[in-house]
C-alpha cells in the first residue's frame, strides 16, 4: 500500500529552471512558460501546459511546474499544482503570501482548470496571468478544463488575487495547435 | 530551487491503513473516515480532513489520505489528493477508472473544496461519498471552501461520477466542533 509519492520535474526543465535570470516584465514571463509548455509535450514529459512563479517585482523565479500527470501516474499533478508546491517548498512554508513575503505571481499558458483555480486559491499567490481563456484550447486539444467557477476570475478578485488574461495569446494557442496535429494522448479520465 | 517533492501520510495513519480490512458498508466507511480526520487534528498532524478511496464493491481500501498541508508545506495536500495521488500510485495508473479497473469510490468527511473537486474529476473515480455539505462546516471551523462551482454535483453527475451527500453528517460535524474549540489553526490562506 502507498503511503507517500513523489512528483518530480523533467531534467530538461531542471535545467531551464537553473539557467533562467530574473524576468522583469510579463510579457518574456509568458514567452518562457509556453516555451516550456511546448518542450513538455515535444520531450514526451507531460500534457502541454506550463506554469512559473515568480516575485512580481523583481522577476526572480521561485519555481517552474510542468504538466506531470502521466509520467509521474498522478491525475493532480497538472503545472499549477506543481509549480505552487515546489514555490512552497523552495521557500519552506504553505503559503506563499505569508508574513514577511514579497507578493508572488503564477503565469501560466492558459486559464486554470477547475482544480488549478482553487490550488490558486490556496497557494497565497498575490496575481495570476494566463494567456487566454474561452473554449478554444479544449476546442483544439480536446481537454477538459473541468467544473470551474463561471465568475472564477471575480472569484479570485475577491480573495484578493488579481487575474489578467490575454497575454501572448496567439502563441499560446499555436503550441496548442501543435500539440493537437502532434498525434500525442489527451489523459483526462473519460474527459471529466 | 526545489526540482522535486515528497508528501506522505503521518505513521499513525500508515498504520490504520495496513490495519484496516475491506468495509463492506457506507457507513463503516465512512465512521473510519471521519476517525481518521479526528485522530489527524488531534495529533497535530494535519486539518480534520480525511479520505478514502475503495473498490466500491468489495470494499477493499485502496487508499486514504488526511490533510497534510502545513506539517508538508504544502497548500495542495488536501485529504482528497493525498488519497487519489496514494491511490493511483498504489495501482500504478494516473486513473483510477482506466480499463480493467473496479469502480473506485473516495468517501470524505465533508464536501470537497474547490481545489479538491477538480481533482475528483480528473481522477477516475466513480463515486464520492460525502458525511455532509452547507454552511456549517465552513462556519464551525472558518476554513473556505473557496470557489466550488454552484451546482457541482450535477457536474460530477455528468462526468459519470455519483454523488452521495449526508452520511453520518451529525458525527462529522461533531469532529469539526471539537477541533474549532481545540484552538488550533486554520490554516487557509487569508480565508481564500
Amino acid at each position: 500500500m502507498a503511503t507517500r509519492f513523489e512528483l518530480s520535474l523533467p531534467d530538461w526543465a531542471s535545467e531551464s529552471l537553473a539557467a533562467t535570470p530574473a524576468l522583469l516584465d510579463d510579457q518574456a514571463r509568458m514567452r518562457w512558460v509556453i516555451e516550456l509548455a511546448r518542450t513538455n509535450f515535444e520531450r514526451d514529459t507531460g500534457g502541454p501546459f506550463a506554469a512559473a512563479v515568480f516575485e512580481e517585482e523583481t522577476g526572480r523565479v521561485v519555481s517552474i511546474g510542468v504538466n506531470r500527470v502521466v509520467p509521474m501516474t498522478c491525475s493532480s499533478a497538472h503545472a499549477e499544482v506543481m509549480a505552487l508546491s515546489l514555490g512552497q517548498q523552495a521557500l519552506g512554508g504553505h503559503d506563499l503570501g505569508g508574513p514577511g513575503q514579497p507578493g508572488h505571481q503564477i503565469v501560466v499558458n492558459w486559464a486554470p482548470c477547475a482544480m488549478c483555480c482553487g490550488a490558486i486559491c490556496w497557494s497565497g499567490v498575490r496575481s495570476v496571468v494566463i494567456a487566454g481563456s474561452g473554449p478554444e484550447m479544449e476546442a483544439l486539444t480536446g481537454f477538459d478544463e473541468g467544473p470551474i467557477h463561471p465568475s472564477w476570475p471575480d472569484e479570485l478578485r475577491r480573495r484578493g488575487i488579481a487575474v489578467r488574461d490575454g497575454l501572448l495569446r496567439a502563441e499560446s494557442l499555436e503550441a496548442f495547435r501543435q500539440f493537437a496535429t502532434s498525434g500525442r494522448p489527451v489523459y483526462n479520465a473519460r474527459k471529466g
